[in-house]
């Protein structure tokens, strides 16, 4: 279970679990398309409670920004059991199977909210 | 202005920014706190649609998952344009100036959904 040790923020003690994607070919427009074409796919999986898809947005360049990724996914879930529930449900797997050709790098930041 | 040229998903062009935090002192609690607290001064700030503060949750440690950060803040901007107003709040410098000395590094993420 989740341990909330923090304030009584409305959203506190939910998952957020934030993918970022480097492409083999990141100037490919379709292998970015079909990266999201794949991860839209995953808003099957039920205990995901909500999915943002995005690429870099045109910000500010600041040293401290990175917008070396082509793909960005963003997923909440209420607890750190429906998160590995989603890792190993079968739509995840086949999205994996299906899409990891197309990247180099990934990395996955996962926050429980305060 | 936000150029969208995706789907029709509820949330398209909106700009999530999340942000990273690694300490100085990793392992005091009083100096993640008092970041934290400095973090919820910024829901003050208008223009934030959404404000979302976490730490690492305690899901599975895979090799792509970077759970070193010890603070991390999530906010949703409507535009790119609200985004920089955020960046030049004086709210936010204030927070900046009070709390910088917490943190070694920050990397900060902004994705546009699509």
């Amino acid at each position: 279970m989740v341990s909330n040790t923090a304030s009584a923020a409305p959203a506190a003690g939910k998952i957020v679990h934030h993918v970022f994607f480097w492409l083999k070919n990141p100037e490919s427009v379709a292998d970015r398309d079909a990266l999201i074409a794949g991860l839209r796919e995953l808003a099957k999986i039920d205990v995901i409670r909500d999915l943002q898809i995005g690429v870099p947005a045109s910000t500010e360049q600041r040293d401290v920004v990175d917008s070396s990724f082509q793909v960005s996914e963003l997923m909440v879930f209420d607890t750190v059991v429906d998160q590995k529930t989603y890792q190993d449900h079968p739509l995840h797997k086949a999205f994996v199977a299906k899409c990891e050709h197309l990247w180099r790098k990934v990395i996955v930041y996962d926050m429980r909210t305060v």
